[in-house]
C-alpha cells in the first residue's frame, strides 16, 4: 500500500496559502485520521518570494510548473490560480500525466467542466471540486454522497458572500449599495472589479455546477437567467422589511415534473422567518430538497483563506484515501456516469410564475394608480397589496409599491414595458421577484 | 469486481420500511450513481404479514434472523430494531460472520459503541451510523470527511425533533407543555412514553456519538449533564420571547483549550436572531466549529421514515462502493484509529460559566427583591436585569424574572438552594441557562 501521497499546489495566493498552511500545520492530525501521509511536495507560483505569514519547507517553492508536471511522484495537482487560462491547460496537462486534480475554480468548471471531467474519466483520475461552491461548506459531498438516495428536485442558495455581505449591511444599516460596496472593497471583502460578485456571475458559475450535479443535465452559464443586486436601493429594502421580507441574491435551481429545469439568479424577497433570511454577512447557505430526505440546508463560510482551504484539503484527503486503498474513481466526479448526463432542458424565464414586488416612481397626480392597475389587469396580473406613502414635501415624485399575486414573468415584462412608457412614470420601475419558498420546497 | 451487493434489513418498522422502499423504488437511480447493483435480499421481522403500504418482492421476508446470518452472500446487515437487545447480539453476530453493518441505533452506539467498533475493526468490516444522529442530515459524513482538515472544538445542536416540535408549538401558540405533548402523541410525533425525547436522553445518545467523533475522547452517557424540557412553562417562554430569546433543547459539546470537554443538554435561551433559533418544528440542526472552516451548520429532518431511510441508504451505498472497489475500511468508523481515542476528560457542570435566567415565584411583599439579590451577591452572581410585573388581582404569588451576568454554575446552585429555602418563595425557582453563542462559537 502506498503510504505517502504527494501534493503540489499551483497558485500561492490566498486560498493556496490557506491550503498549504493546513497541509503543513495539520500533518499529524491528517495522518492520524487517514493512516496516510499527505505530503506537500511543491508550491508553484510566479511570486515565490513574498511573505505569506508562515514557514514553507525548503525546496518546495518553484516558479516552474514543469517541475510539478514532470514529477512522476506527484499524485495530486491542486489548481488555485483561478480564471480560465492557464488553469485549464495546467489541469488538462496534469490529467494527461495521470495526476489527480483538486480545484476551487468555479469559473473554469462552469464553462469547461465537461472537457475536464471527460479527460479525467478517460485517464481514470479524480477531480475534486468541493471548494468551488460554498467555500468551506461540504455541500458537494453532501449532494453526491449524503443524499445519494434522493432525486433532488431543488438546489437553492445564497452562494456569494460578497453580495450577501452588501445586502446584509444595506438591510441592517439602511446604507446605499455604492457606499457599502466601497467599504467592502476597502476591507478586502470585495474585489476591485466587483462585477462577478454583485452581478450574480460568480453565483451563476456555482449554480451551473450544482444544478448539473443535482439534475443530471449539462447546465451551463448561458442557461441561467442572471440578475445582480446593483440596482437594489435602501428604499426597496425598507419596503421589503416592512412587508415581512428580506432581500437575498438567491440562486434557484428547480427541476419540474417534466424534467425541465428552472435555473435563475436574481435578488429575491424571502419571508423573514425563513431560514435563508437569517443567512447574513459573508455566510453562504446551500439548500436542497430531495424526495426522501425533504429539505436539507448547509450553512457556513462561502469564501476565505482557511474555510476554502478546509474544503480543498477534504478533497485531497478523499483522493489520498482512494490512492492508498487502490480505489480511485470510487465516487465519480459527477453524480452519475459522464455519458448519462443529458443536455439541458431549460424552462425559459418568461414562463416562470411567481409573485412580484414593483416599485413605481410616479408623478403624484390623480389617476396614476388606476392607470397602472388597468395595464396590469390587461395582463391578468392581480394586485395583492399596494403601499403608497405621502411624498416628502418638495419631492416631485412618489414611490408606489405593489405586491402581486402569482403572475407569469412574460406578462409582467409586457405590462411593465407598457407602464414604463407612460408619461407619469419618472424612473424605470423596480421589479423584485418574491418567493414564499413553498413551491420551491416541494419535492 | 463484485457487481451485486446484498443487503438484509432487520426490523421492518417505520425506518425499516422507508429503507426498503428506497432500495426497491430507487434501484435504477442507485445503480446509475454507483455502477453497482444494491440488492435487497432479506427483510427480517417478527411481523412479516402487516401491510407496509408497498409491494415487497416474493421470498425476501423472513422471521428467522439465522437466514440472514447464515447467508454467505449477504454483505450488509442493516439493524433497525432499536434498543439494546437483541440489536447488539445481532450486530456482533453479523460482524463475527464478516458482514458489514449499518445501524440507526443511537442508544446502542452511545452505550456499547466501542465494543461494536472494536469487533468491526478486528474483523475488517464497516459500521455505518449516519442515521443515528440528525435523521436524514448527512452530519456524520460532514464531520468525518467534509471537515477532516479541522480540529473541531464545538458540536452543538437541536437533535431531537419531538422536543423541538413541542417547544416550537409552545412558543408559537402559548400552549402548555402537557397540552402540546398530548397532541403530539395523538399525531404520532411523540411516543406513548415520551421520556427519552422530552427529558433529553435521546439527545444525550446523539451528543455522546458526535462528541466522541469530534473530540477523540470516549464520551458516554454518564459524562453528559442532561436536563429535559418538561418543566418549561408558557410563562418562561413568554418572558424569553420578551427578552429577545427563544428556548431550545440544546446539545452542547465544547472542547476547551486544555482538552477537557463540556458536554451538556438542557433547555437553553438563545438569541432570537441566531440561526439555531430559527430551527423550528420537527427539524434538527447540527452545528460545528472547526479551526479552519469556522462555523458550519447542517439542517434537516431529524427523524421520520424517509429522511432516516435516506441516511441509511447513503451508508449502504458508501459500503457498497467500498465492497465493489475492494477498499473496505477506507474511512474508519471513528474519526481516528480506534485505539487512539482517549478516555473522557469532562468539565464538571458545576464549573461551567454562563448567563442565567431565574424565575422566582414569590409572595408579593416588601423586601423580597432585596433579600434575593443579597443572596445572589454573596455568591458573586451579578444581576443584569430584572422583570417584575404587577400580579393578577387574585394571585397570591408573583413571578420575578432575573437575568444574570456570567456566573459559575456551582455558585448559582448554592445561591438558589439558599433562596428556595426562604419563606417568601412559593415554588421552586426556574433556572434556564442563557448562551449568547459567542463563547461556544470560538474555535
Amino acid at each position: 500500500m502506498k503510504d505517502v501521497v504527494n501534493v503540489g499546489i499551483v497558485g500561492f495566493g490566498t486560498v493556496g496559502s490557506g491550503t498549504a498552511r493546513i497541509l503543513l500545520e495539520q500533518k499529524s492530525l491528517l495522518r492520524k485520521r487517514t493512516s496516510t501521509s499527505v505530503n506537500l511536495k511543491w508550491i508553484c507560483d510566479k511570486d515565490i518570494t513574498s511573505d505569506r505569514g508562515f514557514q514553507v519547507p525548503e525546496g518546495i517553492l518553484t516558479t516552474d510548473i514543469d517541475q510539478l508536471m514532470d514529477d512522476p511522484e506527484l499524485d495530486i495537482l491542486v489548481e488555485l490560480i483561478g480564471g480560465i487560462e492557464p488553469a485549464k491547460t495546467f489541469i488538462l496537462q496534469a490529467i494527461e500525466k495521470g495526476k489527480h486534480v483538486v480545484t476551487a475554480n468555479k469559473a473554469l468548471l462552469a464553462t469547461h467542466g465537461f472537457e475536464i471531467f471527460e479527460a479525467a474519466s478517460k485517464k481514470g483520475v479524480e477531480v475534486g471540486f468541493e471548494a468551488s461552491v460554498g467555500g468551506g461548506i461540504p455541500c458537494i459531498k453532501a449532494l453526491k454522497e449524503g443524499l445519494v438516495a434522493n432525486n433532488v428536485s431543488t438546489v437553492l442558495g445564497i452562494m456569494n458572500g460578497t453580495a450577501n455581505y452588501i445586502l446584509t449591511r444595506m438591510t441592517m444599516e439602511g446604507l446605499a449599495f455604492d457606499h457599502v460596496l466601497k467599504q467592502a472593497q476597502e476591507l478586502g471583502y470585495a474585489e476591485a472589479d466587483p462585477t462577478y460578485d454583485v452581478e450574480g456571475i460568480d453565483t451563476a458559475h456555482k449554480l451551473a455546477i450544482m444544478s448539473t450535479l443535482a439534475f443530471g443535465q449539462r447546465i451551463g452559464l448561458d442557461d441561467i437567467y442572471t440578475e445582480g443586486i446593483s440596482k437594489i436601493t435602501p428604499l426597496d429594502i425598507s419596503f421589503a422589511t416592512e412587508l415581512g421580507y428580506s432581500i437575498k441574491l438567491l440562486a434557484i435551481g428547480k427541476k419540474n415534473s417534466h424534467e425541465s429545469v428552472d435555473v435563475r439568479i436574481h435578488p429575491t424577497m424571502i419571508p423573514k422567518d425563513h431560514l435563508l433570511s437569517q443567512v447574513n454577512g459573508a455566510f453562504n447557505a446551500v439548500y436542497f430538497v430531495g424526495d426522501s430526505v425533504g429539505k436539507v440546508m448547509l450553512y457556513g463560510m462561502g469564501a476565505g483563506q482557511m474555510p476554502t482551504g478546509s474544503a480543498i484539503v477534504a478533497d485531497i484527503v478523499d483522493i489520498a484515501r482512494d490512492i492508498t486503498r487502490g480505489c480511485t474513481g470510487r465516487v465519480p466526479a459527477l453524480s452519475q456516469p459522464f455519458d448519462s448526463i443529458g443536455p439541458p432542458r431549460i424552462k425559459p424565464v418568461e414562463s416562470i410564475c411567481c409573485k412580484y414586488y414593483f416599485r413605481f416612481t410616479v408623478m403624484d397626480k390623480p389617476g396614476v394608480l388606476s392607470r397602472i392597475s388597468g395595464i396590469l389587469g390587461e395582463e391578468e396580473i392581480s394586485i395583492n397589496s399596494v403601499v403608497q406613502k405621502g411624498r416628502a414635501s418638495k419631492a416631485s415624485s412618489v414611490p408606489i409599491v405593489m405586491l402581486t399575486h402569482e403572475a407569469q414573468e412574460g406578462r409582467v415584462k409586457k405590462a411593465l414595458k407598457e407602464i414604463d412608457s407612460q408619461d407619469f412614470i419618472l424612473d424605470e420601475t423596480m421589479i423584485i421577484r418574491i418567493e414564499d419558498m413553498k413551491a420551491l420546497e416541494e419535492s
